[in-house]
């Protein structure tokens, strides 16, 4: 017999007859109520079992994990907590699940206990919510970009050009280690490695994808992309998804209103869509600060922050104000900063982004008009600057508890000035020549920015650890599953 | 002054003053038409100038490729070919585009120097359309399972795990291939790479997402997928992206119907919502055919042979039915194949596959119950077979012009089955422990399949190389860009 989805016999106006569910079991109660739960949303429905008619065999099979299905009448319920529930006529033992040896018992789990054991993990409550947001806050991604007519582009992953100088790449060969072809220089011989040449991981689709923007007008890359990068933080994965938007004909202005747009669209969505979730992981944030100093605790509830952000304009500041206002600050002339701020060009640290968003503004904060010579060469440089002072229209956004969560920047489309920074930092023209050839043809303004997913999700379900928001994440030491 | 896209002008239904457009210059004809593309759609928008009043160096600067800006009013057009153009009242040139080195010139290049222009290709007819059709397929992959309340699963890009056998892997380090670390037995030390073992790019995201099926009930990944394999046809890449959803308490007749109900929705999305590429690249076959000869003409036009996948449901063929049809077929008889069909047991060949499609039942075609020694150890093991006649719950889906577009099974839900497989194939139990807790701790039937994503978009844009419809193709010897 055909089944139905938990989710749906739950939102169900009226009782009906003869429903089949399947799903795995949450919790037995008294040899007579199952909790069951399929993953298609994070209520379990009711199961009330004629015991004294069921077969003491197959009552003990009824255990934390096993699969089952159960036929009855979806009615109303006698007990609180539920609206309805379903009268077993039959009970079904699909999968057992030994008590003694589940992993996932019904009580509280650490957070590393649960990453060793990702693969059972999202079984829990809290992180199917989490696997369920995540889902829909990629889909509210596609759909706001595809509202408006972006082109979704599959940027390579694996990628021969290394110019870009994000960080610390993976290398990608077919050649064996063990007994690697060498040249008659007795130098490795990329050239019979499966690509001809030296290739790596890509650490951002941006390059690839600004050409097509040149083309194709409003792009945006969604894919993996990877930091080779020793940083065993609550911030950092080796391999994280990144969303890439690029338009042409947009200034930095533009760039600003569009990501925050962008963010304000898909933190709606998944309140308009998840809210079951929602409310389960604000309790469980609730639970958690229950063991913090009062003073640690957040001033609102998840939800509140949420809401927060899509009420609030970020408040849009300058690189230069910054900088006066963290001059100026109590941690600063109390020197409790780590890195103190003594002058304009100073790259900013977290614990000054933590101040401007967290204890000065108390809001999203947009940085613009970075000096030069802290951010990549591919940034446009501002006209008018004074002389050791140039800027070149970057932006961050900083966000509570998060930090950096979008990187973006208009583009420098003036091919001279382009090549002469390249030059200047020693970025072979040569390896960049399909890059170029933007600027060499048709050239004209345009912005975009990066945004990690990963830190997106973290923001929405009130996570802490970014290993916690990712399927199977990949850190130093870690390639599990 | 803020533009307007080139597609929201081109559907305006009354004329408007006063407009102004960003795009790039497609042609320019008698100093005085300018067909200017925006890529927003594959159309172009005709922009008047006013030659008499404009200065001959702006003039000369209107050159295929350059990015102009125009403003005027949208009015009716006297000419044929288009509802509306612009009586351009202000012209500025954003980029230039050297005539005499633009590789994109107003006439047919060969697809091979496309590829090597990749950058640039996408500024052409019909790569904006794969491009924009490619995009909205992909939209429309994500539209159809969240409609249904799958939940979208990033599985990991860089695994430690390699037992799926999928194809030849490559590998992923961060260790100097110039001085790799050695352990005293003089073996490279991979505890000194960055994940502490040897890792490669996954070959197929299904294993892990079983595991999160097993959990949330119905999941999808959509993902880059990567084959190290020496293979240099017009059907692989090195670099691919697959869909695979997979199911809890799906059989093998569910898992067919969804194939065929998810390729007929995403088909029947592109045809709802990419018209105007679509008949730009039927077009293109048309003309391309013309070279052929009448026998080798496609039966059906491109948009023909879209709604008709629609309009007709997939053959389901067992394996045993399509070994009698080819046993007794002209081609084998006549010897014609290359690979004769003698007896059950034989896999089945590219040649075999498009016999049955094409010539035999002339739609696509279902293959399911295949010989449990062709497939993969964890496809379900059909009860009841005769020995040396055991067959496994696999299925392909063969499309006319593609070949295989879907690869799927159930799975084997059995623990002891399972296990016995592996053993029997030398596949390390110890390195799977946490695929094979999924059949310890609350089992169910399950199913999913593959499907390659630039096989789908090849079929619904007709292009003949996979090469070609992807952004930056990857294959032996070529990672440019």
């Amino acid at each position: 017999m055909k089944h139905t989805k938990i989710k749906d016999l739950l939102c169900c106006t009226s009782t009906l007859s003869n429903v089949t569910a399947k799903g795995w079991v949450r919790t037995f109660r008294n040899n007579q109520f199952i909790a069951l739960n399929d993953g298609s949303t994070i209520n379990n429905i009711q199961c009330v079992v004629d015991f004294e008619n069921t077969s003491a065999d197959i009552l003990k099979r009824v255990t934390t994990g096993a699969a089952i299905a159960v036929t009855g009448d979806l009615v109303e319920s006698q007990g609180k907590g539920q609206k309805y529930e379903i009268q077993v006529t039959k009970l079904e033992i699909l999968g057992d699940s030994d008590a003694e040896k589940f992993p996932m018992q019904p009580k509280k789990h650490s957070l590393e206990f649960l990453r060793e054991n990702a693969h059972l993990r999202v079984r829990t409550n809290a992180f199917g919510a989490i696997m369920r947001v995540r889902s829909v806050l990629a889909f509210a991604v596609h759909k706001y970009f595809q509202d408006k007519g972006f082109v979704y582009v599959n940027t390579p992953i694996i990628t021969g050009a290394d110019a870009e100088g994000a960080g610390e790449m993976f290398q990608v060969t077919s050649m064996p280690l063990d007994s690697l072809p060498r040249n008659e220089e007795g130098q490795i011989d990329y050239k019979q490695d499966f690509f001809g040449k030296h290739t790596n991981l890509t650490v951002s689709g941006q390059l690839e994808g600004e050409t097509f923007a040149m083309a194709l007008g409003q792009i945006y890359t969604f894919g993996p992309t990877f930091r080779a990068e020793n940083s065993n933080t609550s911030r950092h994965l080796a391999e994280f998804w990144m969303i890439e938007p690029e338009v042409a004909f947009n200034d930095l202005d533009d760039n600003m209103d569009l990501a925050e747009d962008f963010i304000q669209y898909v933190v709606k969505y998944a309140l308009d869509h998840c809210v079951d979730d929602l409310k389960f992981l604000e309790g469980r944030l609730l639970e958690e600060e229950k063991s913090k100093p009062q003073d640690q605790r957040s001033e609102m509830s998840l939800l509140e922050k949420l809401t927060f952000v899509l009420d609030n304009n970020f408040k849009r500041v300058s690189y230069t104000e910054a900088i006066d206002i963290l001059k100026d600050s109590t941690p600063n002339k109390k020197k409790k900063f780590q890195y103190l701020i003594t002058e304009w060009g100073a790259d900013l640290q977290s614990e000054h982004e933590r101040f401007l968003v967290e204890k000065h503004f108390k809001c999203p904060v947009i940085l613009y008009d970075y000096p030069a010579n802290i951010k990549a060469f591919y940034m446009r440089l501002n006209d008018n600057t004074e002389p050791g002072r140039e800027t070149v229209r970057a932006m961050d956004i900083l966000f509570p508890g998060i930090g950096e969560i979008v990187g973006g920047s208009q583009r420098e489309e003036r091919y001279d000035v382009l090549v002469e920074k390249m030059k200047k930092i020693g970025i072979d023209e040569e390896e960049l020549w399909w890059y170029l050839d933007t600027r060499r043809f048709g050239t004209a303004t345009h912005s975009g920015f990066g945004l990690g997913f990963e830190r997106l999700v973290l923001f929405v379900t009130g996570m802490t650890n970014i290993r916690d928001v990712i399927p199977f994440p990949r850190t130093p030491q870690n390639a599990e599953f």
